[in-house]
């Protein structure tokens, strides 16, 4: 009802001025049924408003309404050969604010996600430690708590851009990601309780760390990581983890790369030496253009994308006020900027983060612009507190040539046509 | 199992210790059944460990696993006369963090959670504006939008208690909160959309504020609140709001008592007075001792609960290592400090806060203690940015006398017995 007011508007106030005129009309349009006369339209009373709604004891715990049925995580069937080793996408491109609801948040499984009751959990700390221990759950919450709010990114997050623009949706380009809010314990805490004395100096020790399900998902962890940062958490955004998220308890590696953050977290053994396992070696490796091939590259590159507008998110409203956004993050710190280009990289202009950045969590931003239904080629580059800038994919591929599947961390452009449509396109 | 530890453990090192000792049997008799022999049990996998969980395509939109079935919103069927027009209460006994995700997240309605499509959805601005406007869901989105984490807690909270202890659970005594991360636009852009010219001198001005459900559940709110941090949200925790929160905008009044939250925000009208509605005259005013009644308390005062231990959430695992977590909230700022006292208030220490409090959320504390077995008459005590001290019952009663069912902020006590039961009691 509003695109010839858009039309016509080039600024919010004129857009919305005129916008309030034709409203006006489709204020009674849209309280009524579209058969029914104006005369009769003016004095209707909308339908929701004669009708009581549901009770307080409808929805003990509640879905989202049926109208956003859509807004769902969604796996490319395409993508592995099984649902039980796969990965599903956060719906990014729906979403706002910088908090993922667990029930949406992407799923990643090597052997799919397991039922392991709170009674049936145990976490053994052993190798080189003073006592080897074994934790139940009720151990664990008994250990003084830290609450945090960190993204988990898989590495393999845009992995299948480096070749070109291949999949049409920030949610299947950039969806292998969530953000929460953990509660949980230190590691440092508990492999200070199990005793480091027989692990003698720590600066080259590592600690292994592996899953109760059957891929089991080891991974090696240097120590001194492994007493910065890193919790064995058993809630996320105030409740219990999900099932698909590891529950009762899993591993938080703030910044590093999402198959580190291991489920179901069922073992932690202080070992002189790195394990190495598949998931080290034969995965979670970058082969560059050489052959040879980067390893223990845990610390995810500061990364942006524009969620909307998107290819699943197209511009509805015609020309006139235009809110454009996104999300950016680093493994290595804060986002201090970002920067948003509407022309594939020729200008630039700075966005507006809706909070400072906070370390190792996502960070929301805005661009507030007018478009004017001109084609875009719109991109978005995050900068950290450490001054790293986010690179261009020609950039990157400079770097690591186009054998790697993991840490493609480069600039995304989105194509927004005309008729306000975007597609996933790639500048040279 | 570790009972015997427990009674015999005064430090949580030697607690673990022990703990360790006894939980190697435990980790056995985990991982098989109860009948098995030692010798078998020695060798057994965990059945969860031979076994593939769900693929990725199970659970497109997630909900809690099943072993989390009690943590849900509960509401009190006697409290009132119908589930259309009631309450239910977040299960803030077994949440832990700040964020309370929507799906547990306490409702109060009048009229019941209304289906109110976005294409339907209009917001009317109008009365002393120099420009009525009628909004569309999509014209509200190409506004700016902030994202802020902001508690809302129903004047009701904890009214049960006035005249004593009355309802034994956190959840049912200080359950009608909530915290979550809104995403919209601020009143204050709306309003100058509109123009507030012809308003005159705002300080004397007022917004009337109502909702499209059938109870319209009208508020008036000062000019200057409404020009400084008041929202129009219609995300939370970064999804759409879900139908009983408001879908598909509601109103957010940072700090101030929750009926003004109004849902399905439907019309704004700019004011020279307050209409003083149903809503804020024979509800949501205090009566006095002397008959008289506090009107316009909209603003929550400093409050705080412990969480756990509590009657719904008690000490289970005997003697040693304990942790006191609980939630502090103001109405007029950020929580500086939280004391607990386990003497029922002879005796107070200062509790850790997971993080530094910000303005009007929800700050989560914790008390990192060995209990002993004996009695504990467990309080909290916030304390907020203002100086204000959150008061006992005692206190507020010679102020407010018994005849109000609002606004109770009160130190709240738990009994805790030997046997680690706890119930909720008075203390004079």
């Amino acid at each position: 009802m509003s695109e010839q007011t858009h039309k016509t508007s080039q600024s919010r106030r004129a857009f919305l001025r005129g916008a309030a005129a034709t409203s006006a009309g489709a204020l009674v349009a849209g309280s009524a049924s579209a058969n029914a006369k104006p005369d009769k339209l003016i004095t209707a009373i909308q339908p929701w408003a004669q009708e009581l709604g549901d009770g307080v004891d409808a929805t003990p715990y509640g879905l989202p309404i049926e109208h956003e049925a859509d807004v769902i995580r969604r796996n490319v069937p395409w993508l592995t050969a099984d649902a039980i080793s796969s990965i599903n996408f956060t719906p990014i491109h729906a979403l706002d604010g910088t908090i993922t609801p667990q029930g949406c948040a992407f799923e990643r499984h090597h052997s799919g996600a397991i039922d392991l009751k709170k009674e049936d959990y145990r976490l053994m700390i052993n190798g080189l430690v003073d006592t080897p221990l074994v934790f139940t759950y009720a151990d664990l919450e008994r250990f003084p708590r830290e609450n945090h709010v960190y993204f988990c990114e898989c590495a393999a997050n845009t992995g299948m851009e480096w070749a070109g623009a291949q999949l049409n949706g920030a949610q299947f380009t950039h969806g292998m990601i969530h953000n929460m809010e953990y509660s949980g314990v230190s590691l440092r805490t508990l492999l200070e309780e199990a005793g480091l004395g027989a692990a003698g100096d720590l600066k080259d020790k590592w600690v292994f760390v592996e899953g109760a399900d059957a891929s089991s998902n080891g991974r090696s962890i240097p120590m001194e990581k492994a007493l910065d940062d890193v919790m064995i958490a058993f809630k996320a955004n105030g409740e219990a983890l999900r099932k698909e998220h590891g529950y009762p308890a899993r591993l938080v590696v703030p910044g590093w790369e999402g198959n580190m953050w291991v489920k179901w977290i069922r073992r932690i053994e202080v070992m002189d030496q790195a394990v190495e396992s598949r998931e080290e070696t034969s995965k979670y490796t970058d082969t560059l253009e050489d052959g040879t091939s980067r390893k223990w590259t845990w610390e995810m590159d500061a990364k942006s994308v524009v969620t909307s507008p998107s290819p699943q998110s197209p511009i509805t409203h015609g020309k006139g006020p235009l809110v454009i956004s996104g999300l950016a993050w680093s493994g290595r710190g804060a986002i201090t900027r970002v920067d948003v280009s509407k022309d594939g990289g020729m200008t630039w202009e700075t966005a507006r983060l809706a909070k400072p950045g906070e370390p190792m969590a996502l960070t929301r931003f805005y661009l507030d612009t007018d478009w004017n239904g001109e084609e875009m080629l719109l991109q978005s580059r995050a900068i950290d507190d450490t001054g790293y800038i986010q690179p261009t994919k020609t950039q990157l591929r400079e770097v690591r040539g186009l054998n790697s599947i993991y840490h493609n961390n480069c600039i995304q452009t989105w194509l927004v046509s005309p008729n306000g449509e975007v597609e996933n396109v790639e500048v040279s």
